[in-house]
């Protein structure tokens, strides 16, 4: 398929460029009689929403999301549910040399050798405004996860050298802040970190941490299906995804066998684990633990500096962006993180039990 | 589906268990006409063969691969490629209480909590073995690749606290020794560390390195099938994986903008890039340079050390660990890597350009 | 996956029921640079509009499609074709007894049965409603063919006992009629015949005939994919379609070997056949004749008569349909039936020959 | 996907040529804990084995099918099913003139155009030899389907004008005679008609019909993968199908809707239906009805008559067809389209209703 779709029971099918007439997505698969509304999108749409916050970019949308299909009398039909967001802001704008220039870290010279042309309008297809039309989706599998006890969670671990301390771990802080890190003294020393690099024009790296709790054991499929390779094609097909991280992660390659070994014990009667090196999967199925998953992102590459680049002609050149743009990706993209990892549980869920829960 | 199979236009589906009669793979969707035989794929498979090695372990299997169909007059004919290996070293053995006991950092509980039972012989479905024939489909694919001037390379870059050094990097070197390290110094004390481990009954991490030369740039799709989300779920489908990396990896969350982005500049008429942290992936397309991917795996978790679990009926035990193990995982998999990228990228090319190259 | 998606290269995903804010399409997979505007595809949609017609419902619907993605000053930039037509004319009606009871020929149990309950507007996504967004991503499938050469034309080939004559054959007498036959003279008669069945508040069943010009030989995969098998696929998921025949379909069970076979001979250079029983497919390929499908529809459900029928609360009970609906199918779903064709045929076509056409 | 393989939840991928090392298929997605044995399998290969009844090719082979993998202890382990029959009776044969020549009613002329060139052996991959897999993958959809109440019949309903007659249907009778025919007059009758076409050295076309006995309400997806959507892929992918009909089929086109509409009524307190014009299937869901298909087979192709066709070369000549072809396909068919039936069927209940049953 064209890759515009994702998903294999629960499907979403995302479009829209960053300014067309909007953005949307279909999601098919879903279970009927699912009660959802429009505000609980929203809720999630208005977490990824610029504007709101002080390192998030000026640019006022509202981001309103409409259900066009799929819902009746407030529950779900077991139909498409197509969902809208207008583009409102869209100015006719004055693009520069943006169709002509290729910007570093940009994906402008791997679209025109790929189709020939771009819509060059806000980065087109590859805008981060893309993943509107994924929150949306996610939104319904995590209302979906949450009927049957699962919740999913994201928030920001580390923005450049700045990580969060485990021990002042406080998860309705993550709300809070501007920066979503549940640790309020990490979010003030990496607000000064940020607002150094701005004077600087420049950007930071980010990572981004999502635990699933409630999954029971047995969801994911051994071979090309594993849990972990659905969820790994799902954070990396987020824009500035360069490392995929579960449970220890990159870690494991210094530890040895008989610490990261996690030993099942009897707890209450059920099977449990003493401790989670593994990140709930084992051989790519759940195993009732919690999901732990690592996103490492890279720097925003719209920087304002000069930069050295080529022209669509051949032509080397220098550009300078302008416009608007976030120093730092995480703090908007966490809620893409969580909501992919939503989906992608939710339809290896579905796959296994089937469309009727 | 079920999850046995992987890609689009190519497609393989593996099929077998460690101890039943056979693996294989049937491998759809390969253009007509590709000039293909048994000793072109059996060269891959011998790097992943136990036994011929001093870190894997001693079983004798012939791993002997056979075409069964896809291939007339020594080219493939565009219909499917059926091969086998056949289990030809399966005793009817003694698996002692493997039956009901849940081995730690094993799929055991998974596989039963999904499945209601398991095939428990050597690993079932979940053994190593599975990937063999992952390494017959993926050899097609390095042919496919070759022909138009792409080639794929893995190695093993770390073992526990022992890397290779950028420095002493010798390619020739990674087929010469036992742990597939293309550095003599860190084979050597890589032998060390993993000699010790094993008079400790102990296992050790490993990192594998794979880089992909000679691919030309708009390969990889926008949206969810973005080039680097589906090498994440083809190498996150090899067991034992807990991260995938591309490019500078997590190294990115401490990175600057304008130090990660790599500038672009024309060379010999062509578009190039001055550095590659991005890893030869902008926006999830490939942009021209190499390819570049790291893999975490994680210690092996068969150790000879006794071990705290529980049985089936919900009791704790404790178990014992005997048979064949290796301490390490990365030197057998690095080739599985290297023909799981392969394959991946073999199939969105095709996607891109059509069956018939 | 979840049944509203159709294609492997080039996918559509319709959404949207009768009586909802729309109805819409996204089409992934489309080429770039293919020049595409709505007023092309309105020409499609204005076939099927009701209204129009004197045997069509007179139900009063602007259907006007909108592109709201994918397409970048006049061409298809390659990402998703995202398109909507807004339910204008929704009543918020008064749809009597059909939430609780099940209109014979209807779909209305089935519906239950699998999701518990409906949307009973209009028939919901079971409406022949939900057909304007294939026939929009087929005008785009069209064009692509036109492009290469390929054309798709569909007409109404019989109506209850009318039959068309080959000898009146006039293709451009199908565009003239409200009944869109081919043969002035059948069409009058057929007029006639659904004037009589309306007085008697009754409905008939019709027969579409669909032809492929101009297609290559070698298009279709050779085992599950025949170019019949998707064509079939395609046709029948299409409303109340009751047989699908690919050239000259139930008649070859009384024909013979000698007869039915066709030989082939070269005209003018190329590989060319004296007959065409076969309807241009052997083995699942194209032979580079004249593809030649036919679809029998069953009579319009949605009768006045008082039908005898059962409640969702099991009781035995009468129903009177009310409302608006056409004596005859065939003549508004030729150009169902004539997208449907072309999106199969197209995709199956960039299967082959790859997404740079 | 490249066209091996078929179904969604329930996904079966063929391999194999009719002269290669053998035919095979793996079954993925099957529920765990199924008993199965390669006996119940060999009892529907042996249906449609060549040389053990009147009409059929003498050709004498054994056809023993072997699991290879995903059974253990005599039941499913929820990992993909490898099969496999050895092609015993391969000659090394003399192929005449094939590799150069067209044959008419042979997919030879579309594979050289699809694919450059191709396994000529005993028609390669476009054997009906191809269908063996088929079968045994549905062998294991039909003991799925008994498990939950369901069963699948299919027989041989005509051979040339030879049809059976309703009064003297005897289902026992199918498996007694030659034709698989259950009316023994019938059989008679058409055995007569065949052994008359044998001597003019001509063949018959000949329809199966398939009856689907069992299946509760709600199975069949709305749009795209309605239920006689699915059928119609899975009956038009077998080789020589040239139409499709569910319950009444082509007699649609003259009925009137008062009578083509099937009345609902409450019997022993479930629903029903007094007639089954729809053939068990309304709005692409069942309806709890039998399900009715119909398939119209061409007349074999290969007829010892000459023939005219064209080279490879492009020069016209003439072909005289020489080896062991039967006179009919329906009677060895009808095992494939039951077998067809039967899957397509199973993966859409498992599509509905999870992996779990």
């Amino acid at each position: 398929m064209a890759g515009s779709s994702f998903g294999k029971q629960l499907v979403m099918t995302t479009w829209g460029e960053s300014h067309g007439a909007g953005l949307g997505v279909v999601v098919d698969g879903c279970p009927a009689g699912l009660p959802i509304s429009e505000e609980e999108i929203q809720v999630y749409l208005d977490r990824r929403k610029p504007g709101g916050r002080d390192f998030a970019t000026p640019r006022q949308e509202a981001d309103r999301v409409r259900i066009l299909s799929g819902v009746f009398e407030g529950k779900t039909t077991g139909t498409p549910i197509s969902m809208m967001i207008e583009n409102t802001s869209q100015r006719s704008g004055d693009y520069g040399n943006l169709a002509t220039t290729y910007r570093p870290g940009h994906a402008d010279y791997g679209f025109d050798a790929k189709y020939g042309f771009r819509d060059y309008r806000g980065g087109g297809r590859s805008s981060g405004r893309e993943t509107a039309g994924r929150v949306a989706a996610g939104a319904i599998a995590a209302k979906l996860l949450a009927n049957i006890g699962v919740t999913v969670e994201a928030y920001v671990s580390a923005i450049g050298p700045v990580t969060i301390d485990p021990e002042r771990f406080d998860p309705e802080e993550a709300a809070k802040n501007a920066l979503c890190m549940p640790d309020a003294v990490a979010a003030a020393e990496a607000s000064d970190y940020l607002k150094k690099l701005m004077e600087e024009q420049d950007s930071s790296g980010s990572e981004v941490t999502c635990i699933v709790r409630g999954l029971p054991a047995g969801i994911g499929e051994p071979v090309f299906d594993k849990l972990d390779a659905v969820l790994g094609h799902a954070i990396f097909s987020i824009g500035a995804v360069k490392a995929v991280q579960i449970g220890d992660g990159t870690d494991v390659v210094r530890a040895r066998g008989s610490k990261n070994n996690d030993s099942f014990y009897m707890k209450e009667g059920a099977v449990a684990k003493k401790t989670n090196h593994a990140g709930g999967i084992l051989g790519g199925i759940s195993d009732g633990s919690d999901i732990v998953i690592r996103a490492s992102f890279k720097p925003t590459p719209s920087i304002f500096r000069e930069q050295e680049t080529v022209t669509a002609a051949g032509e080397d050149t220098v550009l300078s962006i302008r416009g608007r743009h976030d120093p730092v990706i995480g703090p908007r993209a966490s809620v893409v993180v969580e909501m992919m990892t939503a989906f992608a549980i939710a339809d290896l869920y579905l796959c296994d039990r089937g469309s009727r829960i």
